[in-house]
């Protein structure tokens, strides 16, 4: 008789491509120099990140020179070069790629497809289009053991003729297959039907499916996660979401979501949180932007709190007003900064740290002191404090 | 014989409700002056939206001030005030908004009543909890037309204990039921399913189902989407997302997203998206914080892109590479910024600005110069430019 005991399988890894050094890198203001480039793929590496994409080698010598250079400097990670579908892109891959390990190293094509890409953009009829694909792919599989193939502007391109320049891909060996939102107006309704459709198509033929979602309606985050459950292998991913205009899937929001709803996804992912932190003060400081206060997982605020429900709360149990703590994504620690809204127990353990005790009645004035306090006078927060102090009327001086 | 011809019926309407001048001003670092709090509140109703949260009466006078004003100062939105399920801050909504016409004041009360909050933050039972909702409410219906009652932490709280805490607000008079997401921790696929069961227990009462999504983990914008889905009536949303840690749903995402996916959410709003980017550019003004560039919607990079196939894709259809056009949202129009990944069409089109007409040869040298030009030369894009006409040896200056 079988034994009536069935372990656990595995879950089903999640591969982790991160795309801050080409997607990333298009943010208009963002000039990465090849050094910011290497440090960026060494903390990526570190983190945990299955593939880097490290850049768009047809686009100049310096492209070329960072994604030797990032090949050459990180071990781990699969190394990708983005290419149009034509073969001067991909000789110019190779140029930076000839060197690395055959299993470290990959190009993604891409060709628009969409209506407007191929009348606008590219002047080609769809049979031109697929001929571009095929030519391309064949001529990249000549060198790489790893080549994707991404219909640009797939969201917008006929489901009919994904399916052909998919298959047209496949056929000529592609080993993925990429599903770019490039202007970002998909739902998460859509992803899911979109997904499963190309997955229908792939699984089959051992391909892989990569989707890239960016943001502009603010979803890029949710539509990756739909992507993920309706059964993606590969999620395009970057550091802070920076990127073309509203930029990409935040890596540290996914990273996290997934983290925190292992049992509903399914999938296992490699990334080390405690690195998030870190890894996102430096793709800010070196792009040369300013980390929003309230960036999700990373800003400043996500452990602040500043109202005084919110900071009494916090100070009976951290867990009352967080969804995880600090130490999960190597952040600092609780900060319970004073404004207008503040209570009095922040306002106690602020003076407290001045080494100023006040009765209650003392402590209640003080409070209100600070609350009506005029906007102009939280310009100097220590001298508002004097004067709340003052307003207490119980003789102490901070 | 019935005509066989048959009018499609209205949009169902979704009621947009905007607490930027209370959740929002609970971001560390936001300190809303009463007149910064009007100016912003007459921006909110001249975008049209349907509900206003003004602020916490009970927090200071500056708010009770406030709150009294907005409704004096702005005519259409109905004007909510915050309350914790206690009488006093029933009493001091009531001193906020004794003057407003009955129909366009309300008050939201909240009590914590997940297990973190019910034992940390309150030391309360359930059956206690239960007692002060029944209570608050009925206090609240006394004097209050609208009355909605939103259970603090609802995303952590046991579904059995939410269906008990909603029953016993409507039982005592509540017009609306609130689910807040107070963490942000919860996935769209778990709103779909909590939103349904909330209006299961609401619509055949006539009671409305308001939602509250924080952005925690990037998703507060695809899971408002989902509660709509759902079937919920009133969405809680900021403008730039400001709020507590990562911020609430933002209003200018939601809203496009709704504008851009009608035929899938089937839901009509009254907002006008031409006010989009004036209004994201108050808040962040009044709140003293920088709008990042690339905020989806409004940000300063949603219509720029300084990467050369996208910045070719652009100047021959701006559709290529867009979402939706500028003047959609009341945006500025396309920019091209210059990266050290332009191309030639984009450098062409800047030095033709300059007066300056290369050759083909001599506009891919001063390309070439571009983009191997140092990250520090791009400090001075004036000098840099000047050197790469000189690169191209045309005896031209700029």
């Amino acid at each position: 008789m079988p034994k009536r005991f069935f372990a656990t399988p595995p879950l089903s890894p999640l591969i982790i491509s991160d795309t801050t050094l080409r997607d990333g890198a298009q943010m208009p203001g963002v000039r990465f120099s090849v050094a910011d480039k290497v440090a960026i793929a060494k903390a990526l590496a570190a983190a945990g990140v299955d593939v880097i994409e490290a850049g768009f080698p047809a686009g100049s010598d310096h492209e070329i020179e960072a994604v030797r250079r990032i090949a050459a400097e990180t071990s781990g990670p699969l190394i990708m070069a983005l290419c149009r579908a034509v073969t001067a892109d991909i000789d110019a891959a190779w140029t930076a790629l000839a060197d690395a390990p055959p299993t470290r190293r990959g190009v993604g094509i891409f060709l628009g497809t969409s209506p407007l890409h191929r009348r606008h953009k590219l002047a080609k009829t769809k049979a031109q289009c697929l001929e571009m694909i095929a030519g391309a792919v064949a001529y990249a599989r000549e060198r790489f053991d790893r080549v994707t193939f991404g219909c640009e502007d797939g969201s917008r391109t006929e489901p009919a003729f994904l399916r052909q320049a998919y298959t047209t891909a496949m056929d000529a060996g592609a080993t993925g297959i990429g599903f770019p939102d490039t202007v970002g107006v998909l739902t998460p309704e859509v992803v899911r039907r979109r997904v499963a459709m190309l997955t229908r198509l792939a699984h089959p033929r051992g391909v892989k499916v990569r989707v890239h979602f960016h943001n502009d309606l603010g979803l890029a985050t949710a539509n990756t996660l739909a992507a993920v459950a309706a059964g993606a292998d590969i999620v395009h991913l970057t550091v802070c979401g920076i990127g073309e205009r509203a930029g990409n899937a935040a890596l540290e929001e996914t990273v996290m979501a997934l983290t925190l709803n292992q049992q509903q996804y399914c999938r296992s992912i490699n990334i080390d949180t405690r690195q998030l932190t870190a890894l996102c003060r430096l793709v800010a400081e070196r792009a040369g932007i300013a980390l929003p206060a309230n960036k999700a997982v990373t800003g400043a605020n996500i452990f602040a709190t500043s109202a005084g429900v919110h900071q009494d709360g916090l100070l009976k149990h951290p867990d009352t007003y967080l969804p995880f703590r600090p130490e999960l994504v190597g952040a600092d620690g609780i900060r319970l900064p004073l404004s207008p809204l503040s209570g009095k127990a922040a306002l106690a353990l602020r003076l407290a740290e001045l080494g100023i005790a006040l009765s209650p009645e003392g402590l209640a004035r003080a409070s209100r002191f600070v609350k009506n306090a005029d906007k102009a006078a939280w310009d100097d927060e220590d001298a508002l404090l004097r004067r709340a102090v003052a307003a207490a009327g119980e003789d102490q001086t901070p």
